[in-house]
């Protein structure tokens, strides 16, 4: 049986041009014991994904030319040699981008709860949830009244953020880009305060909305967002530090005001951290997140883009601030 | 009865220059109930005063134009409303630069142990010390063998910080300007390495100096001394940031690479902190720190100018990279 995948042709520079990828056609083994043969259904692209790309040391290791891209993708049983696995059950995975595939059952998690949309288990289900979780709570650590901020705050991780602070009886300010997004934050996700970075009087309307000064600030995004932000941290802010989108794709360093003076000032903490930094306690985090879900305390909204061949396309839509929620492709009609 | 003070005359641009401090001779009050009149011996000088010379919102309040310079004195009894204190007394607290004053017994602790040079509560047993304890052993929790890298090592602050964290089993390496101070804190003070950041080799140097990547940095200067030192952070580094010295009499914001992408990459902690956060600790830490002085694990060095008058000439001398150890003054012969 032929399937296609999607392999790294070449290390990009800046943001990833089409002949970064390279689609082939390849064979698919038969299962052997203990491996399922799945289809893929949504997969899921991240921006962390772009440091894989490079080839430089980091958290994880950088992808290999010429070998498939790997996320996480939500697939479907078609054929199973695992005795607690049957066609047609749903597995979500970190798997290389491939149509069809034979994989160790040992690599997928089962999903059993289908009352919900299965792509979430991408998304607030899945490992953008539980960074959220796990940033948010045990860095930030958000006390009822106090501020908090959150930058991309539409985004996969920003937008659990916020709504999580909110349960926490937190006071939220998001910031996001474009009027679209400020509105749905504030009136979709029930932020406090929706702040569009785009606007010329960012700096300023960001002040109006923290009038007592901020107590965490979720970092997503780096750059001179965040150098506005810090200039109006409260005594012992804590910043969790996820991520720094805006410079991802950049191929030089990006300079700022040194943060030194403004920690010493606030006697703040920052604290970088990956969701794998968490994975002891991700079960728990799994079956607070699902009821949040389920209660409709935390509302996601996902971009799904179809098509196998719109991999490329949707992974670049991550940085051009385009995409709102979380962004997957559907690839489940392109068997 | 008469005596001398130093006022702030105006606010400084850059290093404080003589024209900043303005001496007046000024009546001393006769001490009333629970008050005590004494002269200073010696007077420390700190580069966290730098930021109190500025008009601007900081951890502690601005000092006032026109009003005396504060900072820790220690000073002998000359007459006493109090009873639990008698002529002669040696007492330290933060005071008004004065040659005679009197206070409120409240404002000062009383000096119990004289087996040891006094100016050391200006030091070691004071608030230098205290800084060195908790920062280092509260946010860098150095743990045995692991590598422990600490800027303006020979420093009243630096100096302790990695005596304390030899005491712990880390390995040290500290950084310093020039011969003289690199040899001192090596083979004085057993650190494992010291490098000259004034040496044209000093990444090259520093990197090979930290073979297995940093655990702990102990930030006392900031700016590029500090970039150089972030590049070979292991994960989950900690980095307790006590000072910047470095932009301390800039007029401008110091900028070099922002800081999140290395977070992250090492998801490291890093923590502003002042020493007043730990307060109640000091006593326990007092203690211990006492102990280690008299079993000589910690020696120190203290920098000792002669004169009331040179003031400002040692409190310039913490920026100039001149001083070694802690600088403090002596009024004792000023009388």
């Amino acid at each position: 049986m032929k399937t296609e995948q999607v392999v790294l042709a070449k290390r990009p520079e800046g943001i990833p041009s089409d002949d970064v990828f390279r689609y082939e056609t390849i064979e698919v083994a038969k299962p052997q014991e203990n491996e399922i043969m799945v289809e893929s259904l949504y997969i899921s692209v991240d921006p962390y994904m772009r440091g894989r790309m490079d080839d430089s040391e980091s958290y994880v290791a950088p992808f290999e030319l010429d070998k498939p891209i790997v996320s996480h993708i939500v697939a479907r049983v078609i054929e199973s040699k695992d005795s607690n696995i049957v066609e047609d059950d749903i597995v979500v995975g970190r798997l290389p981008w491939r149509k069809k595939m034979t994989v160790n059952s040992a690599e997928v998690t089962k999903v059993t709860n289908h009352d919900i949309p299965i792509y979430l288990y991408l998304s607030v289900l899945g490992l953008t949830g539980q960074t959220a979780y796990h940033g948010l709570l045990k860095i930030g650590n958000p006390q009822p009244n106090e501020t908090v901020v959150v930058s991309a705050a539409s985004g996969a991780v920003g937008s659990v953020v916020g709504q999580i602070a909110k349960i926490k009886g937190a006071r939220v300010v998001g910031i996001a880009g474009g009027q679209e997004k400020t509105k749905y934050i504030k009136t979709e996700l029930g932020f406090d305060e929706a702040i569009d970075y785009k606007d010329s009087n960012f700096a300023q309307n960001l002040a109006q909305a923290v009038p007592d000064g901020i107590d965490v600030y979720f970092e997503n995004v780096g750059g001179e967002i965040a150098d506005e932000v810090f200039k109006h941290l409260n005594q012992f802010a804590r910043i969790p530090v996820c991520g720094a989108i805006s410079g991802y794709n950049d191929n030089e360093i990006s300079f700022g005001p040194r943060i030194q003076p403004i920690l010493i000032k606030s006697q703040a903490l920052m604290q970088g951290f990956i969701v794998g930094n968490y994975a002891d306690d991700f079960p728990q985090a799994s079956k607070q997140l699902a009821q949040w879900v389920e209660e409709n305390k935390i509302k996601t909204k996902t971009s799904i883009m179809d098509g196998f061949e719109n991999l490329p396309h949707a992974f670049r839509n991550l940085f051009s601030g385009d995409n709102f929620g979380k962004q997957v492709v559907n690839v489940e009609n392109d068997i």
